[in-house]
C-alpha cells in the first residue's frame, strides 16, 4: 500500500538500508551532509518505524491481553465493560496496547494467553473474574508470563502477583447495618452458590453485620444459594419472604433486580418499605432507581495498568503491595416497582 | 524471559540463525541429519515463530482497529458491546486481532487510525457510528487504508467501501404500523436532532408509515428533536402527551425509557394503555420488560469480518454488495412501571 520502508528510502536516495537506520538510531554514525539529507528525505515521506520491526528488536509487543466476557443477561457484563473502555485509554496513555480475547473456559483463556505470549505477541496479561483453586495465576507465574489481576488470589495465600480487589464485605457489612440501623431486623441474603470468591466475601460482610447486631440468632434461614440470575433473585427472595425477611442484600444486580420482581408482584402497596440493594451499581440499577454497590472501577484500572507497565520494564523490581478497594454504597429511594412480567 | 528464539535455538545446536530457519521454512536446503536433529530441538524447546517476525516479513499485523465508545448512560452502549466480543470471537476464528481504542471524537480517532496503519500496527479497520458528512471513511479511502464500516455512508453515495447497517426506517415503520392497528391515532416520535443518519432514519419510518395511513395530517406537531438521553424522553413524552399523542415511537432505548418514565407518573392508572417502543433491545429494555427494535449484531459482524478480510487478502478484488439487514420489532407486554425517582 506505498507505505514507506528503510528499503525504499534507501533505494530512493541511493544510500544503503544500514545508512538510513543509522540516520535514525546512532546519527553520530553518519557524515553531517548524509545525515541531513536523510533526515529530510525522511520527514518527507512519512515513514514511521515499523512496529513490527520495533517489536522484533526489543523483544516486546507493547501489547497485553485481556479476556472479555459475553454479556448475560445485560447486567453482570457492565462493570467490566467500563473496565475495558478504560483499560485501553490508560495503556494507550502509556503506549500499551489492549488484546481483547474471548474464551469458552478458563483453561481455554490460559492457553490463548500462553500461544500469545510465546510468538511474542504479548508481554502480559490482566485476569479478571478470580476464583478459589484458580489455576491461571499459577501456571502464568510458572511460565514467567507477567500477570496482575483484578480480584484476590482466593484462599491460595501463596500466590505473589499483583492484584486489586473492591471489598465486598465491607460494603455488604456497611449495607446491612444501614438497614438494621432503619429498624429491620430480619434481612435476608439473596446468594449465590458457594465457591465463587466475590460472592462469598459478599455473604460474609452480610454475616458479620447480622451477628455484629444478634449474636443468637440462626442466620441461616436467612440466607439462600443460587445461581447468578433474575430468575434465582425472583425464587429466593419468595422463600425469604415467607420465613419472614423484610430487607434483602444481594450479591448482584440481577439478583436484586430479580428480588424487587418479586416484592413489587406480591406487595403492590407496600413494597417500598422492603429495601433491596445489588451490587456493581449497573446501568440497570441506576436506570431502575435501584440500591447497589458501586466499584472504583477506574481507580483499579490505573493501579493495574501502572503495576504490570512497572513489571514489564523491570522484571526483577520488587511488587507493590496489591490493593483492596473500597466499594461505594448508593441507597436510591423509592424502590423501584417492577413489571410483573418478569416474573 | 527465557523464550527460545532462532539466535538461542542456533547457538545450543551450534548451527548457523540460517540453518534454523530454513529447516522451518526451506527444509529442502539442509541435510536430512541436520534437519532431524534441528527439527527435534525445535519441538523440545517449545519454539514458536515470533509474531513481529512474520509480522515484518509478511508485512502484515494481523490485527484489525475499532474504537469502542464509553457508555454514557449504560443503555447506548449495550449493542456495541456485544458488537465488540462478537468481533473479537470472529475475527479471532480468522487468525485476525482486534484492536481496540478510545478517541476523543471522530478527528482524533481517524489521526489514531491513520498512525497506527502508518507503523505497521494494523492491516485496516472497522468504523461504527457514522453520520452525515463523515470524513473518516473518505480519508481513510484517500489513504488506501482499508477499511468497512457498520452504518451507511449517510448521504455520500460517492463512497465505494463495504458497509452494513440496519434498517431503522423499516423497523419503525413497522411499529408505527403496529401501534395504528391497535387504534392509536396520534403516534408522536421522541427525535433526536436531525443530522445523525440513523436518528433521521429512523424518523423517516415513522413518517412514511403514519403519512400512508393519514395523508393529510400535519405530522410536526408530533415531532421533537433533542439530545439521546433519557432526560429528553421524559420532557419530549410530556411535550407529545399534551399534544394528544397516546403512542410513541422512538430510536433509542434512553428516549424510551424516559418516555416511559413520564408516562407512569402522569396517568399511574392507564399508562399501560400508551406504548412506547424503543431501539436497540438493551439489556435495560429487556429488564424492564420495554418494547424495542433489536439489531442482528452477529449477523452484521460476520458480514464485517469476512469483507475486511477478503479486502486484505485480495486489495484488487471486487468489493461485495453493501447489505441492509432488517431489525427485529420486539413488542412486550405490559410496558413496564417505572420509577418516580428517575423523573
Amino acid at each position: 500500500m506505498g507505505r514507506p520502508t528503510l528499503v525504499s528510502l534507501a533505494k530512493e536516495l541511493g544510500v544503503s538500508r544500514q545508512t538510513v537506520s543509522n540516520v535514525l538510531n546512532s546519527p553520530h554514525l553518519v557524515k553531517p551532509e548524509t545525515r541531513d539529507r536523510v533526515r529530510k528525505a525522511i520527514e518527507a515521506s512519512g515513514y514511521r518505524p515499523n512496529q513490527a520491526a520495533q517489536a522484533l528488536r526489543k523483544q516486546k509487543s507493547g501489547t497485553l491481553a485481556m479476556r472479555i466476557y459475553p454479556s448475560s443477561d445485560g447486567i453482570y457484563g457492565a462493570v467490566m465493560d467500563r473496565f475495558l473502555h478504560r483499560l485501553v485509554s490508560e495503556a494507550r496513555a502509556r503506549s500499551y496496547n489492549i488484546m481483547p480475547i474471548t474464551a469458552i473456559d478458563d483453561r481455554d483463556e490460559l492457553q490463548q494467553l500462553c500461544a500469545l505470549y510465546d510468538k511474542g505477541s504479548i508481554d502480559g496479561c490482566l485476569l479478571s473474574g478470580t476464583s478459589e483453586h484458580d489455576e491461571r495465576p499459577r501456571v502464568l507465574a510458572q511460565r514467567q508470563i507477567p500477570v496482575v489481576t483484578f480480584g484476590r488470589p482466593w484462599g491460595d495465600d501463596e500466590l505473589s502477583h499483583y492484584w486489586v480487589d473492591v471489598d465486598g464485605a465491607g460494603a455488604t457489612a456497611a449495607a446491612t447495618r444501614d438497614f438494621l440501623a432503619r429498624g429491620h431486623e430480619r434481612i435476608g441474603f439473596v446468594g449465590i452458590e458457594a465457591g465463587s470468591g466475590p460472592g462469598d466475601d459478599r455473604r460474609r460482610g452480610w454475616q458479620e453485620a447480622m451477628t455484629q447486631a444478634q449474636p443468637h440468632v440462626d442466620l441461616s434461614q436467612m440466607d439462600t444459594h443460587g445461581v447468578d440470575s433474575i430468575e434465582t433473585g425472583v425464587s429466593a427472595a419468595r422463600e425469604l419472604v415467607a420465613r419472614g425477611a423484610t430487607a434483602f442484600v444481594c450479591p448482584s444486580d440481577s439478583l436484586a433486580f430479580g428480588a424487587l420482581v418479586h416484592l413489587r408482584n406480591a406487595f403492590p402497596d407496600s413494597y417500598q418499605t422492603m429495601p433491596v440493594i445489588g451490587f456493581d451499581d449497573s446501568p440497570v440499577a441506576r436506570a431502575l432507581g435501584m440500591s447497589s454497590v458501586g466499584q472504583p472501577v477506574e481507580m483499579a484500572v490505573h493501579l493495574l495498568v501502572e503495576a504490570i507497565i512497572a513489571q514489564l520494564k523491570d522484571p526483577e523490581g520488587t511488587l507493590p503491595e496489591p490493593v483492596l478497594l473500597q466499594g461505594s454504597v448508593t441507597m436510591r429511594e423509592p424502590v423501584m416497582p417492577v413489571s410483573p412480567a418478569q416474573e
